[in-house]
């Protein structure tokens, strides 16, 4: 802010929102204001929810998740198949998945891709953790879910190349047009995809 | 997220991210994620600088802005002209002015515009005690530095008649073309504003 105009407290708060994703600089210091001016309703709760958060929260030896359980929610429910597998890159994914409720299976978090670019090899993700959990042979197929980027794919290729010597079967989402999605706003390889992938009306 | 896949402690802290402006639904998930795997670097100083923040900031008595003085560091420097008072509508805008550093003058936050329509009459405003600095006589010029929105407009109308009798001036921001702002680009009110306005070249 140039010079100070306010306590070194405010831009320190300032300095912090602002490595949250999402917020810039400027969205960082509308949200520290809009924290100053509601911080009977909204300063105790946010404070107290994150120091919760923060002493509670571990992330699931199983699957990689987080969760305050460990294993997870998720590892814990009975009522989902063990036999399936779904292989995400992040927790954000997995979240997205569940929301969409498609089916009732077990994850297992990657924590990235594979880029070499990055300097991100196998050690660096949740590989050896998945060949592990395949071992025990109660998995049947494992869904690769990982996004579909160039380090996504090289990802499920790794992990296609990972699993071939277990029994199980390894299967990739659909590419295809999004839900509600307008073909003239879609890339080609996407409607390419789409078209090899058609199915009967 | 539907169906519980988490504990209710990261769905609280979600809920209470989302209230930040700025941050919707998927952004504050995508926040609450980033700070539960950054738990170590992150979540640590920001409850820290939240609950400092919390405890330490106050609204300044003079003039409205938020800080750890009261009166805030801008009231006490005694390096800034006291005869001449920039009315703002936000603490936001005051910080921006800041930034600009076109003038070291003193503030007046009035909270807000008056808004017939949202139930915002003179009262809920700090208008009366903008007008008890202008009774005491020091000041020489109100710059009414409000929004260019209708609310705006009406509310530095009301602030002109407010001060009328007062030995004042009010003026207000120019109009004209943002610096680096192209003009194809500009509604017509604001050209037809800046070709009023021009200036000897």
């Amino acid at each position: 802010m140039g010079e100070r105009v306010s306590g070194p407290e405010i831009e320190r708060l300032i300095q912090l929102l602002a490595r949250l994703p999402g917020l810039g600089p400027r969205s960082a210091r509308r949200a520290a204001l809009h924290l100053i001016r509601k911080r009977e309703e909204l300063f105790a709760p946010l404070t107290e929810a994150m120091q919760v958060a923060r002493e509670k929260i571990v992330t699931c030896s199983v699957c990689g998740n987080v969760d305050t359980l460990d294993p997870c929610t998720i590892c814990r429910d009975e009522r989902r198949d063990p036999a399936t597998l779904v292989v995400v890159e992040t927790v954000a994914d997995l979240w997205a998945l569940e929301r969409a409720a498609a089916l009732r299976a077990c994850y297992h978090v990657l924590g990235g891709t594979l880029s070499p670019l990055d300097g991100v090899g196998p050690k660096d993700l949740n590989l050896a953790s998945l060949a592990e959990r395949v071992a025990r042979g109660e998995i049947r197929e494992v869904i690769l879910a990982v996004n579909a980027t160039v380090d996504g794919q090289t990802t499920a290729h790794y992990i296609t190349d990972l699993l071939a010597h277990f029994n199980v079967k390894t299967t990739r989402l659909a590419h295809g047009v999004p839900v509600g999605g307008e073909l003239d706003y879609l890339d080609e390889g996407t409607l390419a995809a789409a078209i090899r992938a058609r199915t009967d009306f």
